[in-house]
């Protein structure tokens, strides 16, 4: 078990020193450390080491010039110049909710950003400023699309929060995908098999073999890989910065990973009283929660729950970090004459 | 076979006699037909006597006062004083359309609108205009919660479009179910059995006999409910006129039908040159379809290409109405004193 301030500071000073400015190197350490904390370790330190390539690599820039290429009342383009994702989206989340504070609800795309890593926390983001948010975002095909053999389209995330649930925002983040990528990467460590109708082998043929999976599938069939693709024309094709084509064509401009957005920010304290959502919500979770519950499930939840439990226990506790991804940050601070510390 | 025009004139007259306004009896009848046409039959003129009778007993009010109740640069409420659904979302699509025209993106929620039917319907209306459309609707509870073993949420829905198709704009439109509650009516009447997992009967156990089927699963267990729940939150909670609480408490305001949605328009022509978006488009739906198809599948389709060609082809050859619907509208005909000709 490792404190989060711990392995905030230790990620954050590796950053800085892969060549991040202070601020920046601390905005991506805090949102792989909040991914750990809420148990989404897929999306937690154990990026560090492949974000510090992608920075030699020149994927992420690690200096970059954020710009606004358009900047209407509600809609504005972030370009972000190869930022690291958590940089880019946190500074577009706060634009949305800046505009929506004008205009009632606002959007704003973001062009050319890398890993956006789990974007409930940029949705979240928008909801502790008391409005309701909706991120997309959109990367490289790694997901079958449906009817296809091959992967076609990616597991493109949608996430969204409204504020004033018990505990904070209530944050709903789903892949489009029936299981992340990251879990064939984990079962094939842990020698678990994969889900029934969850992943397909090179030949598309379904698998719950971890080392012959080579993609998921989309979730619920044409629903999953329509949705993801909608994404990608709302965000990509929008901004004329297209993945899955330039992917799916293998050009020049597929050889750099790179990944768009869209952030939707709706000022919730122009339509009423943030008590009396506050109020509607509490009253929904209870008569939820009122519902008989089916014994073989986990409770009757509400969208991110599990996570903030996790995130009050490991905060208390510390984050169970593998020995693997020790081993990596050591080296890493090492190479980069840091004192790792853990 | 029925003719579509002939089909929406009758249906047209049987609402106009209802109490409808012309134009308001045009865009309902309208509505339905348009999902007839591109095989969404759940959706379509089979609801008329639905719809009629929702008049007479007051939740859908045929002369409602459709007011602004917040009218922001990006946000307006419209209050829909129980129009028919196509009427009040008609008016919503090209609110959203017409603000985003100036700010870029707007929003348009609507509060106490009725049966909203095929969402896309209104996302394309969006798209028609040049713009990238999301819309959500909200309703009441029919779906089972994740983890509960009864209806807790509704089978909300996300329509998400864009123009530049080579047929028009491409409309995507998902229920946050496995199978649409409709479905579980249609297999009553036809006595093939449900797809497995895809519904629960009164004790919440999975069944597929349609006849003990109470509730469709939601897509992906906690995804789909969770996804139907932000619906709620970011429509009905946002507008004060909660759904799912008042039904779940079987409260005087659950025994009149109601729903509400939220709509949001993106000016892509902000954003770039449209031929260039409706090429890129054009590119993507080449690279996808030139994957190697899984031959057990019909094809690698974009999100609905199916209802595009059976638009085209019910266009053509006319529409098939089922006998039983074909008696309900002669009947609804001949008590509202009108010719019914088919």
């Amino acid at each position: 078990m490792i404190a989060a301030e711990k392995l905030q500071a230790l990620v954050a000073g590796i950053f800085a020193a892969a060549g991040l400015p202070e601020a920046d190197a601390h905005t991506v350490a805090a949102s792989l450390v909040q991914a750990n904390l809420r148990g989404t370790d897929t999306h937690g330190v154990s990026r560090t080491a492949q974000y510090v390539e992608m920075i030699e690599r020149g994927e992420i820039n690690p200096k970059p010039q954020l710009s606004l290429r358009l900047d209407l009342p509600a809609l504005a383009v972030l370009d972000a110049d190869r930022a690291a994702g958590a940089v880019a989206m946190t500074r577009a989340a706060d634009l949305a909710a800046q505009k929506a504070r004008t205009a009632g609800a606002a959007t704003v795309l973001v062009r050319r950003t890398t890993h956006t890593g789990a974007i409930g926390a940029y949705a979240r983001r928008i909801a502790e400023q008391g409005m309701a948010g909706i991120v997309l975002s959109a990367s490289a095909p790694l997901m079958v699309y449906h009817g296809a053999l091959k992967a076609g389209v990616a597991t493109n995330p949608i996430a969204i929060a409204v504020p004033g649930g018990a505990r904070g925002p209530v944050v709903f983040d789903m892949a489009s995908s029936v299981i992340p990528l990251g879990r064939i990467f984990q079962a094939r460590k842990s020698g678990e098999p994969l889900p029934p109708d969850a992943a397909v082998d090179k030949s598309g043929q379904i698998t719950t073999d971890a080392n012959a999976a080579a993609w998921p599938l989309p979730l619920g069939g044409a629903k999953g890989s329509g949705l993801s693709l909608m994404i990608e024309c709302v965000t990509s094709l929008a901004l004329g910065s297209p993945i899955l084509a330039e992917y799916l064509e293998a050009t020049e401009a597929s050889r750099m990973h790179f990944q768009n957005a869209y952030l939707m920010a709706m000022d919730l304290a122009k339509l009423g009283d943030p008590a009396t959502y506050a109020q509607e919500l509490a009253r929904l979770e209870a008569d939820l929660k009122a519902l008989p519950a089916d014994p073989a499930l986990g409770g009757i939840l509400l969208p991110g729950d599990r996570g903030d439990r996790m995130h009050a226990r490991r905060h208390a506790e510390g984050i169970p970090v593998p020995e693997a991804v020790l081993a990596d940050l050591r080296k890493l601070a090492a190479k980069l004459g840091l004192e790792a510390g853990i």
